[in-house]
């Protein structure tokens, strides 16, 4: 049993939209402090941090969908643009666009030119091997597999690493198809 | 050397203003499993998460002042004021109100009757130790502390254990006397 466990028809954030991103920024910058120190290894850090993003993406993707009014992607071209322009945009409060696309429509990149999790940050030299902003990879695994898509998702372009953007490869793995379990009209 | 250190003469979050609240409580809720999977003690995990405020509200207390535009309050009272109004607003979305003020005015209750971290929480039976939100203990601690104000601040109430509303007591210890360290015009 996890020790942090969901109430069972409560209703979704009916109040809260909004709050400052300051205090997810420190937040955010405090659990990786946590991490580096209780995991030691850059690898594990990256990986928990992965992991942490995967188990909100299967549950933010609820509120995506009822908030969002978007009720299903045709392929996952359509898929891709609608996290980089409506889920960021909601959630992180900054766009992304699409690029990379190859040729059969399977991988993309996701591209951040602005990262409110990063305001602050810089890596000290110890911490080269960091995914920083790994959460946010497992997020969008997290989401798109309860969507039936199953994903790679890893950073290619790094700004804590000196890039210029933060960008993310999408590759579809694999397509279930299946009943979309929303309703349209929610 | 902090493994995350701050950028000096960085902006302050200039773009940034708003995110959504629900990946924040997600990820408040990742935080806490984890330190409750590492650390065990669920009095360590309260240590922890207040430890984690007090670094998080030291940091604060700039954009709070920078934004507010309030440079100085006249006394504790107006302090305690000011949090729960202003402060609370401006970082969880929610207004607060003071209440239980004692006679010589150095304690007080802030009551939160709305906590966007405690959305789609519920605390098994082996947590019920556990101040879930005592990162907001923490951040109000350190970040009166910044401000000449040594409190301290401990839960009341807490809806998670079956209270109506959450109630945190600030009690004033000592205040430095001491030059206000920033300047009117922002």
């Amino acid at each position: 049993m996890p020790p942090v466990a969901p109430r069972s028809g409560d209703s979704i954030f009916a109040n809260l939209e909004h709050m400052n991103a300051e205090l997810f920024t420190l937040t955010y910058g405090a659990i990786v402090r946590q991490l580096i120190t209780d995991l030691e290894e850059v690898d594990e850090v990256n990986k928990q941090l992965d992991q942490m993003g995967y188990n909100i993406g299967v549950r933010l993707i609820d509120e995506f969908l009822a908030k969002s009014n978007i009720s299903r992607c045709v392929d996952f071209k359509e898929t891709a643009e609608v996290i980089a322009k409506v889920g960021f945009k909601m959630f992180l409060g900054v766009t992304a666009s699409v690029i990379n696309w190859d040729a059969d429509g399977t991988s993309c990149s996701i591209v951040l030119e602005d990262n409110p999790l990063v305001d602050f940050v810089e890596l000290p030299d110890n911490c080269q091997g960091l995914h920083y902003c790994n959460i946010l990879s497992g997020v969008v695994r997290g989401a798109l597999e309860m969507v039936s898509m199953k994903t790679e998702v890893t950073w290619v372009r790094d700004m804590l690493r000196g890039d210029e953007v933060y960008e993310l490869n999408v590759k579809l793995i694999k397509q279930v198809p299946e009943e979309y379990p929303y309703k349209d009209d929610e």
